[in-house]
C-alpha cells in the first residue's frame, strides 16, 4: 500500500550552528540528514539563505513527498532566524507551545510550522529563556510518564538547562553558561596558555584531575568561582597538575559547579528523578560527576528533539489523530 | 651640590601590556614615563627586546646618571620575562624579596636587579601566585604603620589580589579573574551580541544596573554564578535593561561576587582595616560595591609600585643607607 511507504512529518531541529531532518512516519524516524547550514551559516541572507538551506537537505524528500508537514524547533524561530516566535510563558506544555507556532512559506510547497520558545519571567526575579530545548523535553516526556508527571530535565552544553517538569509542564528552568565559558576561558583568557597546544586531538579524559575540579566545586562558598577557576593556572605552574590534566580540572570545576547549584535548588523539595538529555559524551561526563555527588540519574537519553518534533506537529493538527 | 640633582633609583614596573619607568631621589619621584613596551610588546625578541625597551624609555637617564641603580618588578621576572625570579613563598615581606633578586645586566652599564613573585602553597590548598602586587603591597604598607601590622589589601584588575598582611609580612592571598573574566565575556560570549557596538566609547556608568548585579551576588548561591551570568542576556532579550546598561549590570554582578567571596572568607578573623590600591576609576567601583555591602573602606591609594621597588631597592643595599 502506498500510504505505508509515504512518511508523514518532515522535522527540523535548526539551532545556531547545524541543522538536522528527520523524516518522521508513525511517530519514528525513517531517515536522517545533517548539515552545517545552522542559523549562522546559511547558503545566503534572508529568508532565502533559509530556503536554499531546507532545499539542500529536504528538497528530494519534499519533491517525493508533497504533502509532507514540516516542522521546525530551536533558533530558527528567533529574532534572528526564518520568523521570529515568540516565547511562551512557564508554565508550558506541548499544546501551548503547538498554539502558538508560526507559519512561514517554505518556497517549495508545504508551510513550515516553527516552534517558539519558552520564557520564565516571575516577578522579582531574574528571567530566563530556552529555544529548542522545551522540544526535546517534550519528546522525552512521551518516554516516560512517570517523568511527564514529575522530574528535573538536565541538557548538558553550552548552555545547560536545568528543567523541572511537573503534571506534562515544562514549570521553572535556569540556565547555566558551562559550555561556553570553558570554551571562552579555554581558548580566549590566560588559562588557555598553559593547555597543550594539539587539544582538538583525541586524548585520554583525566579522571584525577576532573575529580580534582569537582571537589573544589562541592567545597566552593558563594562568588569563590571567579577565584577557584585562576587554579587552572597555579596548578598548571607549580607542577601540581601536567599540562594535558589542566582542562579537564576547569571542565570539573565549571561542570561541579552547575550541579552544585542545579543540585541545591531542588533541596528543598521532593525528590524527583533526574533525566539527562544530549550529546551521550558529554552527558557521560556529566553522569560521572553526578556520581561524585552521590546524586542518582534515573536515566540519559540522546536527541529528543525528533520526537519532540512529532508530539508537535501531533497537537497542532498537522497529523491524521489515527496515526 | 651635585649630590641633590643627583637621583638614586630607577624603578621598573614591567607588566604584561606596559612599563613604566620612574626616576626617584630620597624616595620621591622626580620624573615618570611610561610605554606599551610590556613583556609581550617589546621591540625585538629575546634579552634585545627588553634593553632596547629599557634603552628607550630611560636611556638618556641612565647616560646622564649612570651610577643609578635599577630595580624591577613584575612579568619582567616571570618565565616569559627578562630573567626568571623564582617565586618566594608566604609569609614574605620586603627583605624576602630583597634578598630572592635577580640580576641581569642591563647592557647599558648598571645591572637590573628583578624582584620575585610570591607563592601561596599551603599543604590541601589549590595554590596561588601573585608577581608585581607584592611590590605594590611594599609600597603601601610603608605609608601607614597600622596597615603593615595588619589590614587587608584589596588590589582589583584584571586579575584581583586580596591580600592578608600581618607584621609587614604578606600571610595570604586570593586571585579573582575578575577583570579578565568580564573582558571574555563581552568580547568572545554571547552575552556580547546585545551589548552596544560602541562600548569603548565613554559613557556613562549605570548605577542601577550595576546594583541590580550587586544584589544578584549577594543573593547568589555556591555554583550559582555561571546561571546568573546569562542574566545579561535574559534582561536585555526581555527589555527589562536597555542595552547600554547590560554591561555595568554584569559588571556588579562580577565584582560584587568577587566581593561576598573575599569578605567570607575574612568574616570569622578579627576585623581589620581594607585597603584598596589601584587605577582610580576601578577602585572607585569598587568603593562603591563595597559602600553597597556595608563594608568601610580605610583607604583608596594609587600605584603604590614606585614606593615598593624604593623600599626593594633599600633592603637589597642598593641605595646608601643614610638616605
Amino acid at each position: 500500500m502506498v500510504s505505508d511507504s509515504y512518511p508523514h512529518l518532515l522535522a527540523l531541529d535548526w539551532g545556531t550552528s547545524s541543522l538536522r531532518a528527520y523524516l518522521m512516519q508513525h511517530g519514528r524516524i525513517v531517515d536522517t540528514r545533517q548539515s552545517g547550514h545552522g542559523i549562522q551559516h546559511l547558503p545566503a541572507a534572508g529568508a532565502l539563505g533559509f530556503e536554499q538551506a531546507l532545499k539542500a537537505i529536504a528538497g528530494d524528500w519534499i519533491q517525493s513527498w508533497p504533502t509532507l508537514a514540516v516542522v521546525a524547533s530551536g533558533m530558527v524561530g528567533s529574532a534572528q532566524g526564518w520568523r521570529e516566535a515568540p516565547y511562551v510563558r512557564c508554565p508550558a506544555n506541548i499544546q501551548v507551545l503547538a498554539q502558538q507556532h508560526v507559519r512561514v512559506p517554505s518556497g517549495l510547497g508545504p508551510d513550515v510550522l516553527i516552534a517558539p520558545g519558552v520564557l520564565l519571567d516571575q516577578p522579582g526575579q531574574i528571567p530566563d529563556v530556552m529555544r529548542g530545548e522545551e522540544i526535546q523535553i517534550a519528546g522525552a516526556m512521551s518516554e516516560n510518564p512517570q517523568w511527564a508527571e514529575r522530574c528535573c530535565m538536565v541538557l548538558p552544553g553550552t548552555h545547560s538547562k536545568w528543567v523541572e517538569v511537573q503534571q506534562g509542564h515544562l514549570t521553572r528552568f535556569s540556565t547555566y553558561m558551562t559550555g561556553e565559558l570553558f570554551a571562552v576561558l579555554c581558548q580566549h583568557s590566560i588559562l588557555g596558555r598553559l593547555l597543550p597546544t594539539d587539544r582538538g586531538a583525541a586524548r585520554e579524559s583525566d579522571r584525577e584531575a576532573f575529580e580534582l575540579g569537582l571537589a573544589q566545586a562541592r567545597s566552593g562558598r558563594p562568588g569563590d568561582l571567579t577565584h577557584q577557576i585562576f587554579a587552572t593556572r597555579t596548578l598548571g605552574l607549580t607542577g601540581r597538575l601536567q599540562s594535558a590534566a589542566l582542562a579537564d580540572f576547569l571542565s570539573g570545576l565549571l561542570i561541579g559547579s552547575e550541579l552544585v547549584s542545579g543540585m541545591a535548588a531542588r533541596r528543598d523539595m521532593e525528590p524527583m528523578p533526574l533525566v539527562m538529555i544530549g550529546e551521550p559524551a558529554l552527558c557521560q561526563r556529566y553522569a560521572d560527576a553526578l556520581r561524585y555527588f552521590g546524586q542518582p540519574v534515573a536515566a540519559v537519553l540522546g536527541n529528543t528533539a525528533a520526537q519532540g518534533l512529532w508530539n508537535f506537529a501531533l497537537a497542532a493538527g498537522l497529523l491524521p489523530t489515527d496515526i
